[in-house]
Formats: C-alpha cells, sequence, structure tokens
C-alpha cells in the first residue's frame, strides 16, 4: 500500500471520528460517500478516493459498511496497536492532555509527566505522578518510550528535543511553538493552538465590515 | 480583496508566527519567499500566491519586509482589532484556554467562563470568575459577544448553540466533538484535539514495521 500523506491521515481521523459519533448515538449499518462527505463538507470523490487508498470498495448504491470502514481506518493508522507517550510540562496545557481520556481509543497511554518546577514534581495529575526532568532519559530507555508530548516553555524545547531523541523517542508532538530539528527519521507533529483564530478573526471582522456597510447606506 | 478561503488564513497564520519567532530572536529587516517556504515545508510560489493574495510584493532578491508582512497579514485577518470571547466549559481544556496567555496578540480576549456545576461556579481561573450558565444570554446581550469557545461534554453543546446564537453569537470556536448546527451566518470552527495522532500513530506504526522487516532480514 502507498504511504498515505498527512491530509489523508487527517480526513481519515475525521471519518473515524464521525462515524463513532453516528453510532453512538443509534445503530447504523451502512453508509454512502455522499452522507459523510455532506456531514464534514467535503467532495464525495475524495471520500472515495481514500476509502481505495485504505483498501475500501462501497457496495454500489448501499454504500460502505460502517464497521469494516472504522476497523480499516483503525487499522491503517495503527489505531489498533498500543503505544506510550511521556508527557513534559504540566502546566494548564500539560494537565488537560494529562487528563482528557479521550486519546486511549486512539491506542495512546500516557505512561509519565516530567517537569523540572520543584512545586509541580511529586504532584499527581489524573493518576499520573510528575516525576523530576531528570528522571526522563533512563525512564524512557527502560519503557521504551517513542512518543514524546511537549508542553514546555519555549526556551527549552529544542534542547529537549535532542535529548529526547537520543534516548530512542521517534515521534514528538509539539504543542509549543518553536519549529524544533530533529532527524530525518523522527516525526514532529506541531500542534497550533491559535491557529484557528485565523479563520475566526477574519469571519468576525468580514461580518463587522458588512454590517458597517449597512448602517452607512441607512444614512 | 476575494474573500480569502480557510487554507490560506491558516497559512498567513503561520507565516506570521514564523516571522514573530524569528524577529523574537535577532533583528531581520527582510525575509525571502524561499527562506519562508523552506522554514515552514512549504512551496515558495504558494507562498508569493498567498502574499499576493492579501496585496504584498516583493523586492525581487531582496524579499519581503518582515514588518509589512507582518503589519499585513494582521490587518487581512483582523487581528488589529479586538474581540471578546466568552468560554463554556470550565474544565482542564477550559481552564488551559483560559490561562493561555497568547491569545491578546491575535486581538482575543475572554472576558468571561461560564459552568453549570456548582463546585466550580464562583472560582477563578487566571484572573476570570467562573459564572452560572443562567447568566450566560444577558452577559451576552449586556456585553455584545459574538464569539464563544465551547469545552463543554458533548451532550449540551448543540443545545448550547442554539441559545448563543439566538443572542448574538456569530462565531463558535468549538473543542467539543459535536458537529454543530447553526445558521449560514455563524461560523463553527471545530477543533479536533486527536487529530495530530493520526499523523502520529501511522510513523509509529510504519517505524515499527520497517523494524519488524530488518529484524526478519537478520535471522
Amino acid at each position: 500500500m502507498a504511504r498515505l500523506k498527512r491530509l489523508v491521515l487527517e480526513r481519515l481521523m475525521r471519518y473515524h471520528r464521525l462515524l463513532s459519533e453516528l453510532t453512538a448515538k443509534k445503530p447504523v449499518q451502512t453508509i454512502t460517500s455522499a452522507q459523510i462527505a455532506k456531514a464534514l463538507d467535503i467532495d464525495p470523490t475524495q471520500v472515495r478516493k481514500d476509502f481505495g487508498a485504505i483498501g475500501l470498495q462501497g457496495m454500489g448504491r448501499v454504500g460502505f459498511e460502517v464497521c469494516e470502514v472504522c476497523r480499516s481506518i483503525r487499522v491503517a493508522l495503527g489505531f489498533d496497536r498500543n503505544y506510550e507517550a511521556i508527557l513534559v510540562g504540566t502546566g494548564h496545557l500539560g494537565g488537560a492532555l494529562l487528563a482528557y481520556s479521550g486519546f486511549e481509543r486512539y491506542g495512546l497511554r500516557i505512561v509519565a509527566a516530567f517537569d523540572n518546577d520543584p512545586s509541580s514534581i511529586g504532584g499527581e495529575i489524573a493518576g499520573c505522578t510528575i516525576k523530576p526532568l531528570r528522571e526522563i532519559k533512563p525512564f524512557i530507555k527502560a519503557h521504551k518510550v517513542r512518543l514524546a508530548i511537549l508542553t514546555t516553555p519555549v526556551d527549552v524545547s529544542q534542547d529537549l528535543a535532542f535529548r529526547l531523541v537520543e534516548v530512542g523517542v521517534k515521534a514528538i508532538w509539539n504543542f509549543t511553538p518553536t519549529q524544533l530539528i530533529v532527524p530525518w527519521d523522527v516525526l514532529v507533529r506541531n500542534e497550533h493552538i491559535s491557529i484557528g483564530l485565523s479563520e475566526i478573526a477574519y469571519h468576525l471582522k468580514e461580518q463587522a465590515e458588512s454590517e458597517d456597510e449597512w448602517t452607512f447606506l441607512d444614512t
């Protein structure tokens, strides 16, 4: 199977979420690409193409079997495997991620949290004890952890990334604004919490401007 | 100027962040589209096209003036305006968003937080007192708030969205997994905190599989 690109992976994730939600509400046996496309505001051809890329074929007008689609997506994306992660930086966002219970359905379990703030170390968030940063390398080696979640301040994240990669981390989920430099075989997934504001601020601006126009016409 | 599409807005946001970071580190006068493209792993033609869409023109080999680019993006996206938001649902994620100080640079200020949990109401997060949910409609009307941030449990979010829209909310930043139904002139921006896991899980799966192959060859 050809290597899947990032945007395909993200769309597969959206299909999976949609179908999980649907089936949580009521039993659904089959669904068409048109129905999925409409719910997610995507082109139906795109949906069929993405499904084709992971070996799914529809049954004419009947569409796709929901269970089969979910299962295929889980296998293609690797959610049927379990992978452990450590989290570094236990501020508000780190705490929110630790407490979030939705990751397990994607195979992810956060097994340890680290911080260098003495007032946080030894504390507990969502059942996870916060360990001192100096224990991070032995921990990763001992537990063969390959994923690290970074929610640290900007100035420490690059140095941390170097140290993590040294002991075998192969993927970094980066919630800091730093563009990390890593070896070619390490994946950095950058999350930019404010990015949605580009769309929101623009929408509010456009609306305010069109309201101004109407007010102008009124006078 | 033509209406900008979502992906253009998001790329403009990425350019803005990159340039803010660069200038925070050292004074930078000019930058070329090739340099920006390389730093963000985007095609240089795309960068020039996006800049063109907001009226920016480069100066041949010298490239673009960094200040000018930042200013143009801020104006195009509406970050030079101030807009107030309310937040509903003050669990871990809600608390993280309240405490995050990075939104103000994009014009956003969270002016009130609401919850229906009696043990949270009256408490304070990052200087913001948590109000009871029943006060939400009068508050929005009185303060003419047009943006709401939702970090509520799934089962209440659609009902809440209806109520918010009734009193004038024009944009919803939706951190819940619910696909909200709203009138056409209201923007819903869905954030899907787990979406990055599609790329991460897939990368780890591919790596594990290629490691297995090597092990197989060794035997």
